[in-house]
């Protein structure tokens, strides 16, 4: 038995936005994996294979994949955006030490969430940034709330993913008045909702000015740094060159 | 005149990590500007184009793009990895700001060079992670120390991009110092050099260990928070998961 476990990046969820390398790896294998909304969007490229829908929890789709590979057949699990953001690859990896098993192992990057929003928005990411999620369910919150003083202080562009976590809006609205103690209500942000859906939004807005409570669920932010700017209807954060210096 | 230019990402460098977006917007040019690695890299794509190797600056890649646009004609700027990160999107944005140009621009996302590093690490971004650049030639170093201070004292994952700035090693050996005085010797650090070419190396050291002077140029490092460990020769950042809770 040599199996081989694939976890596959497909990019917020366009078919022009996924990667050759991740329809080979889907391809390679006997069985599919994910979310039911991941697997809809692959749904071509995964005819005549076993094709397994799991909605509760990346453990569970951990404990399948698992199951499969140790019965010889490869597998892979898709994610939206990339793997190892915030995604399956860091689940999968702990699943293996948590239960002590050792299987060749694939981790295929994809367009992630963060910088789709990006492109969407202009170019919130030019300089320094922090990506944390809200979700306080790993993560306890008084961490959570160390970075976003952290970030917001030293003057990181920050990306929030999962900004309701469990508990609804009150965690994005706690993590955006930490950061309004250090940044003006002029600060843009960037709004990206529903990415990659018939029903996307684009928002370029301000901290003083957002408005939590009419915000769906599926939400990424880009808060600016300081030098951050709205012009032409895009964000910018500059990179602050200067003419014959390159990178 | 309503020409467009495209801010377009080809990933790391492989040809199978290029998005069909990529591919798409490259083929409705008839222009194609770039470093001249990275369109060796989209050689194929470009036949027939008028190709201009720019290798002296981002601003001199979006004054020439400029000049073809306003003449009419759609272009592309080739960027290796994701346009949105430390690399063409916000130089070009801010070029137009600086000469009060308003053009049409679409920012094309790819994968960007932490996310590949990543998958060739294991997992090492799994949880929160902040984004840092030494080259500082546009950002202050003592803003980039502050951040780099802000970014270890919180425990964040930190990607440290272009380690060798304009000055060579010490940059990076001064980020580590700092580092170090939050983090113990045992902290591992992912190294990525030479990304996607025939020369690519992965290695999975620690702070306490890593050669800094060994290092090419060409070097992502991906500095792991106090949870992320090693295990057959991947590192990861655990999410820090239990069972029945999802994302």
């Amino acid at each position: 038995m040599s199996a081989t476990v694939y976890l596959v990046g497909i990019g917020p969820g366009q078919a022009e936005l996924v990667t050759p390398e991740a329809l080979k790896a889907i391809g390679k294998v006997s069985v599919v994996i994910g979310q039911p909304e991941c697997l809809l969007l692959v749904e071509a490229l995964t005819r005549g294979k076993e094709v397994i829908a799991e909605r509760q929890s990346p453990l569970g789709r951990s404990r399948l994949a698992v199951e499969k590979a140790q019965a010889g057949q490869d597998v892979a699990i898709i994610s939206s955006g990339d793997p190892g953001v915030y995604a399956i690859a860091a689940t999968f990896l702990e699943y293996l030490k948590d239960n002590n098993i050792t299987l060749d192992v694939k981790v295929v990057p994809g367009v992630g969430l963060a910088g789709y929003a990006a492109a969407r928005l202009g170019a919130p990411l030019g300089n320094d940034s922090a990506a944390i999620t809200l979700t306080d369910q790993g993560t306890p919150w008084p961490v959570i709330r160390k970075r976003l003083e952290a970030a917001a202080s030293a003057d990181f562009v920050i990306v929030i993913y999962n900004p309701f976590g469990k508990l609804g809006p009150s965690r994005l609205q706690e993590a955006l008045k930490i950061i309004a103690e250090y940044r003006t209500a002029q600060t843009l942000v960037g709004v990206l909702s529903k990415a990659a859906t018939p029903d996307e939004q684009v928002q370029i807005t301000t901290l003083g000015e957002v408005n939590v409570l009419a915000l769906p669920v599926d939400t990424l932010l880009i808060i600016g740094n300081s030098q951050s700017y709205a012009r032409d209807g895009r964000m910018v954060t500059p990179r602050l060159y200067r003419e014959g210096v390159g990178y």
